[in-house]
């Protein structure tokens, strides 16, 4: 672990340029554009704005934590920019609703722009963001947190819009119908707002986070970094940092893309080249990157990450950016142990997704980047 | 005037039976199904809940009235039953989200079976239901009612679904804005669920509510079923209750109509007879009636009522009961005046429903049926 992760430390520029690159990779092809998010986080620095970063281990049992992120299609967000203030309005009607004060802000998934938009609500409220989140990558719904799974009933929640509106969901039977109103609300409002859940407790949240996911995050990002700045290569550098494995390597010869209830759905085919010229693969998408088959047979399936990286440069591809004949390489990354369970999996699983006909196998790590 | 318009009154059976007629005939095809309404209400009659009717005139300046009403599509609330305490739980909730007791519950549409809606809500909150309505009629639109066009801004208001789902509209920056979002929510609530506005003043309300509404309903309701007792002609009657006439007799020739955006859109094609033998008329709906049309000249316009009635038995018929080869009057009666001014006419007039190059004429009272 860097030393930043053992106790409280302030996020600086350099950091979140390695933030972008890291979120980017997990956020296997969704979770928002990072580089739009890191511009604003970037701009709040620069006026003054500080970002402080405190480890799970350091929270009282009693403290109130409220976990945020962005909610509406990540192409949304990457073409009409945030009015700015939507976080911290959403943690202020929060507590005026439950008469109560915040004590930590932490982040529902650390893959792409939804890393960032806790920094800038929580330095706009003067409060520290928790080195954790509830996914260790993105997914495309709400009820999909470690939260969730866990428990925490994440309604009371507060949704804001650039234009100001406020909406409470004030109570959901459950989280999935939480995820359906919340989904409606979003799209009326222009497809992408900012929602911010119920409290958790600090006892919570320090069983149920995923940790260390900033912390983790920059490391990630600064290994590609020193790897270019070294000409060594960036996918090696990646894979040793995440445990991962390259499991394809090809060009993109059909795509399909929709925007359909909110989130784009579609499948990429990649015809393999070097050693995998014989082979062919497709990975299924709804806003992220959800199972990876090769010649018909599916090898790696979500909760686990599929990354898709430009196999020159080793640059993160977020699903709008996929286009026809781009040369990639696919890699797997294992999950984090508390989405492995299997309440984890009735929610994360090939199941949660529609693919009732597939089970969960953890990957293997036994290809040519592994580190097995 | 009835003698129960001059103070406080209980409802009883018989005026349910002739309010679900009057409030159909408000209704000019949507407001939702009278008659589901009505046996929800006559049934919390028989469970002894007490139903009283204060007037607009004995309300307190500072007494807190809040308006409800069901929200969705009329065809929805046919054929789904709800849950029976939508309305008291946004009450409620609308309570504890501002600290304050609600005085009395006031109706948003007397069209339908949104004029059943806060009966059941108040006599279960203990709470007289105020003599007056926001359309004195039935509109598709919450922004439409008079409370909203002059000047009451309906946020926070609670909408409840069957299944226990409460969603806070905490803030809208227009009264549009809480249209569309509360439109959105509620399809993905299934389509049907109720609606409880911000809280107005004794005021206000006293000065913007269209006035009598639940009397004039229940008067006109009357009227229709003395006519039929006595064997006259119930249209007869109802033109001469509303100031109304009949512009049109004929068949439905052609009938499109679609769910779109949470409406029933479309338009009834009609076949002229009796007087009537050499014209073709059109209804244009979006969950009402809207512009009625004679061989392609437009003669009668919202907020003027259009009621469509079968010829023989004058009984309303809704949007959804529409049917090829039906025999049919089209009735004309005037709207409140509240309705006709310049600003009430941009939210309700023809403008109101895309139809710009329309100019709202107030409809003349020279025909058949007519009271001039």
């Amino acid at each position: 672990m860097l030393e930043r992760g053992q106790g409280r430390w302030r996020l600086d520029e350099p950091m979140v340029e390695a933030l972008e690159i890291g979120s980017g990779i997990l956020g296997t092809g969704g979770g928002g554009n990072p580089y739009i998010g890191k511009l604003r986080v970037r701009q709040a620095l620069r006026e003054g704005h500080v970002m402080e970063i405190v480890p799970l281990e350091s929270l009282p049992d009693d403290a109130r934590i409220v976990a945020m992120g962005g909610i509406g299609a990540p192409l949304v967000s990457h073409e009409r920019i945030k009015e700015g203030r939507e976080g911290l309005r959403c943690v202020r009607a929060l507590e005026e609703r439950l008469g109560i004060k915040v004590d930590a802000i932490a982040c529902e998934e650390i893959g792409g722009q939804n890393s960032m938009e806790p920094l800038i609500a929580a330095a706009m409220a003067g409060l520290p963001v928790v080195d954790c989140d509830g996914m260790g990558r993105a997914f495309p719904e709400m009820q999909m947190t470690s939260y969730a799974i866990y428990g925490h009933r994440s309604t009371p929640s507060v949704m804001c819009d650039p234009h100001g509106n406020v909406v409470i969901f004030d109570h959901a039977i459950s989280e999935l119908w939480h995820e359906r109103m919340a989904r409606a609300c979003v799209v009326a409002q222009g497809g992408a707002s900012t929602l911010a859940s119920a409290p958790m407790s600090g006892e919570f949240i320090k069983r149920f986070a995923i940790p260390n996911s900033y912390s983790k995050a920059i490391s990630l990002g600064d290994a590609v970094l020193e790897a270019r700045r070294a000409h060594r290569d960036p996918i090696e550098a990646i894979c040793k940092s995440e445990d991962g494995n390259v499991v394809f390597r090809g060009k993109i010869t059909d795509l399909k893309r929709h925007l359909a209830g909110g989130f784009v759905r579609g499948e990429a085919i990649i015809k393999g080249f070097e050693a995998y010229e014989d082979d062919e693969a497709s990975v299924h998408i709804q806003n992220e990157f959800l199972i990876f088959s090769r010649n018909g047979e599916v090898e790696v399936i979500v909760p686990d990450l599929i990354v898709i990286l430009d196999a020159d440069s080793g640059e993160a591809i977020s699903t709008e950016m996929l286009r026809y004949g781009q040369r990639v390489a696919v890699l797997a990354i294992p999950c984090h142990p508390l989405l492995r369970n299997p309440e984890a999996l009735e929610v994360v699983g090939p199941k949660g997704f529609g693919f009732d006909d597939l089970v969960f196998k953890p990957m293997s790590i036994d290809s040519e980047g592994g580190t097995s």
